[in-house]
């Protein structure tokens, strides 16, 4: 097998983009991902999306944004695992260019929740359940992390301001991150007066709604050199691209309180990548909700089951921390424009080795870890890069 | 790269069917393809699937699909490519053995059409076009496809009866597939006198509105030796498996009469299997409307351009004409069921080429070629396989 490195990136900013439709979005991260590979086209490209059907009324996505973006001819796929789109398109271009089919391959994540065809996004969110057995019965995907979170916070006895320390910690990176969708510091006391939106999730708990799109170029590490002469930032490996399953359904779960896909996909792409998750310099966790930023760092072995929390200070999580996490924002300040997060997350690890992540860079980091989730933890994608 | 065989198959009868849900007909294709594997599990499933999100409110699918069929904690992701997202799918899983990071997964075409959440499924068809630039002024699937007929009549001076021969094919090797959705054959004056739903495609023109899925389990061929034995049907080995793509609005090609994407695919997988065009035993084209088959057949290297429709004779491609296409019915007659489609098609090149297609058997059939077509072939995956 061929080993797999990521040779450019590119990322539009997240926000609320009402001027950009989903393929001008698209194009901007992805012209800016073959400009710094320095590519003028592809072998493939692969697009992690969620929402274009229901919420756009626009399906074959990815042949779409190859036309648009002036690929014309080659390979194109949309990719859909939920909030996990994005990594799931990645390791689809990892596995095209390790297998030898492709040499070239660009990988987007693409979103555009804003300016929908007169669709509900909170209908469309909750496609990521069981349509017959969860959403069917008016649970929305809010109140499904909802009701993981309170039974956390009753089974464990968790203080309210628990969680605040995650959202404080994204939010004060994201103020360093110019692609970010809100960059504004905030304080304790802003997380306890922020509005309930599913008890006990608060806005400050919860990821907004949003547009964005990022973009890698893959090629095979041999042929990595070829980038990184000259002026290029430098490529990154990638160590491990590994993806685990759980029962769609929380009700179907032994444990509502244990990612075990998240704990399968960690533990895997530690081996594939032959490091102790310990050894890991940074790790881009699914923050879509403060639980889930508790409930990974507990599944990859950060923490013990119901300790996962008490990570939540700046001296633990933050950039100069022993696991720093949400380096650039996370879901919570960057934004989480769903399909494409997993790619964000990824471009942004690549920041981070190659000395690109500005004020908020963790010091010589050398190894991280991304990690998407969908659904409420049934799909979870982990990648491990290094340099 | 490692060569990768089919072990498996199976698949769903075709139809309307009103009493089973996405994930039980997902169930009946996987399960029956697990059994003749004779695997308990697999590493990975990707599902091809086009509406599931805008008719059914269900998005995460691979993964619910995964999960029902108890396949817990594999790798789950789904593959979208318009109506050509089940070969799409069948790319990946190719890719998945050939770069070695799994050995055996299983990929499934799912599509249910009927019982929609109040969902219009014109609509959902219409999302395989350009939703700003074609569907948005009101342009339906089947009228694209219309004007693209219209066309070639006009410009190749074509009869009215020109296409019959196509529906006729098809409903004459349907009627011997116990899955297909129709089983009866016709006569040119059931063509004649069929209404027309947008001019000058008639309803046997057209292929139907339905449900079904159909899987294939994928080895290394190095290991298909396992499972080759005992009561094994036999295992055929995938020679070539390519995708290529053109404009995604018709508008936008050079000439809307030739399928410039299909002629890229064809010519690519045929190189990839050492193979010539006239080599091959069978051709499972993607016949959704009877002009597709013209085109295709052009597309392909079986006629010239705008000389096609001359093959649709009983002889040209019937089971023992020169090429024969749609030998169990094709998207006319066995039923479309959009994300389905292109592992059905695969499945039947199986069944083609391990002596199991009963009456419609091509005799000493060694070497198939099956396309599958997104949007007005916009996205064509070809592939060959050979045994």
């Amino acid at each position: 097998m061929r080993s797999v490195s990521i040779v450019g990136i590119g990322q539009s900013p997240v926000g609320e983009l009402w001027e950009q439709s989903a393929r001008e979005i698209a194009f901007v991260s992805i012209s800016a991902a073959m400009e710094e590979a320095g590519i003028e086209t592809a072998d493939a490209l692969y697009v992690g999306n969620m929402l274009s059907g229901s919420l756009l009324g626009q399906e074959h996505l990815a042949t779409l944004v190859a036309d648009y973006c002036g690929l014309y001819g080659i390979e194109a796929a949309k990719v859909e695992a939920a909030c996990a789109s994005g990594a799931a398109a990645l390791r689809m271009g990892v596995m095209a260019v390790a297998s030898g089919y492709h040499d070239v391959v660009i990988v987007a994540g693409l979103e555009k929740m804003t300016d929908t065809i007169g669709k509900d996004t909170t209908a469309g969110l909750a496609t990521a359940a069981d349509a017959e057995y969860e959403s069917l019965h008016g649970v929305s995907f809010v109140a499904l992390n909802a009701l993981i979170m309170q039974r956390y916070q009753y089974e464990f006895e968790v203080p309210l301001d628990a969680f605040a320390g995650f959202s404080i910690n994204a939010h004060r990176n994201g103020a360093n991150n110019p692609n970010a969708m809100f960059q504004r510091p905030i304080k304790m006391d802003t997380y306890l007066r922020a509005p309930i939106i599913a008890s006990p999730i608060n806005i400050m708990d919860s990821s907004p709604v949003c547009d964005g799109a990022a973009a890698v170029v893959l090629a095979p590490t041999e042929r990595a050199i070829e980038w990184t002469a000259g002026n290029h930032p430098g490529s990154v490996e990638i160590l491990a691209s590994v993806s685990a399953t759980d029962t769609l359904a929380v009700h179907d779960r032994r444990d509502p309180l244990v990612l075990e896909a998240a704990r399968l996909s960690s533990q895997k792409a530690c081996n594939q990548a032959g490091v102790s998750i310990h050894d890991l310099d940074l790790f881009e966790l699914h923050d879509a909700f403060t639980i889930m930023s508790a409930l990974s760092l507990e599944a990859a072995g950060f923490a013990e089951r119901g300790e996962g929390w008490r990570l939540a200070e700046e001296e633990r999580i933050g950039i100069g921390g022993d696991v720093p996490i949400s380096t650039m924002g996370g879901l919570k300040s960057r934004g989480h424009p769903v399909g494409a997060t997993g790619v964000y997350q990824i471009v942004e690890v690549v920041q981070q080795l190659t000395g690109r992540a500005g004020a908020n860079q963790v010091k010589d980091a050398r190894l991280g870890m991304a990690q998407n989730i969908g659904g409420s933890g049934a799909t979870v994608v982990t990648h491990i890069l290094g340099n």
